[in-house]
């Protein structure tokens, strides 16, 4: 298994029918998750495009995962989670960390997902919103207010995203220590994975 | 007062502390509505950051709406309508079109944005995903079930939207006549709009 450490992010390719399983090995993380076509990644996962085919805020095992082509990316093949993943929230980003009067430099997903790309030799012209994996958004009341609250997984939760076509994935396990999101103490931790071939 | 024809965009200049008054002529169209900063395009109103600010899925009066660097670029300074706007569905485009097997060329928000920008003399390296006055999203149960549904704008609804920085404003009177979000007679209408000057 590859490890991801707390606060860092990583970008790697898949190839079309291989399969992504991501460990939340001490539980409570989140990872914020990218996915961008290999082969032109003009073409990205995007998750207000998902929801709109899956007229649904939180996407569950059977569920694909479309690009703004409306092209199915990714396929959620298996999910041990009970809780719900976040399709709604931007990434943290260093403007975030400044709106909270964090110093300078603070980690964020937004410059991990750059860096991630920028280290497997990509670019990217534009960051996608990502699916943030086990956080933890709830929509409290039906007025649409949303809660951003602490995180329900536990040690060992994985999911499995079957690739649809050759893709570059880029994982970022969030360093958000401001707000709860990854655990009421407020520690990123490192996350697993492994490439599983063809089903 | 300018017209906006059913099914097609424009993009036009609103400086500072000016606001646009955007009515609803005869009721039940939605717009797409993109914000860009005026001095640097790279910077756009994002909804998923405005979600994240408000901690709310649906703005209304009173709600200010962020940018990707989460400056303040719009507040909704008054709004007749008592339903919900949308901030969670991407733009209509040409592969949504594709998909219900429309014949290619449909007009769609997304090529609306494209092309009112470039008859603006400017260019755009992404398309935000937009937030959707009028449009009718409801959150229909606690999974987060959602459904897209006909309008409840009436004629005459209007929304002013005061500029918290010099903006490029792009509406799209979305071209929609697969499903009713239009109105169950799926026929886009024409909208109208002011610039109003500082209160």
């Amino acid at each position: 298994m590859q490890e991801i450490a707390g606060g860092t992010g990583l970008a790697f390719p898949v190839k079309k029918g291989q399969a992504v399983r991501l460990v939340n090995t001490f539980g409570q993380q989140v990872v914020d998750t990218w996915a961008l076509s290999f082969g032109d990644t003009s073409e990205y996962m995007s998750v207000q495009h998902t929801i709109r085919m899956l007229y649904k805020l939180f996407p569950s095992k059977g569920d694909t995962l479309y690009s703004n082509r409306r092209t199915p990316m990714l396929m959620i093949e298996e999910d041990t989670f009970r809780g719900t993943h976040d399709m709604l929230l931007a990434c943290c980003d260093r403007w975030l960390y400044k709106y909270y009067k964090c110093a300078p430099g603070h980690r964020n997903c937004r410059d991990n997902f750059l860096d991630s790309l920028f280290i497997a030799g990509f670019d990217a012209t534009l960051v996608p919103n990502p699916l943030n994996l086990w956080m933890n958004v709830p929509v409290v009341d039906g007025a649409g207010t949303i809660a951003i609250e602490a995180p329900l997984s536990k040690a060992g939760d994985y999911v499995i995203l079957r690739a649809q076509m050759d893709l570059i994935v880029i994982f970022s396990a969030c360093p958000m220590d401001v707000l709860p999101i990854n655990g009421e103490d407020r520690t990123p931790r490192a996350v697993h994975f492994e490439l599983l071939e063809t089903s």
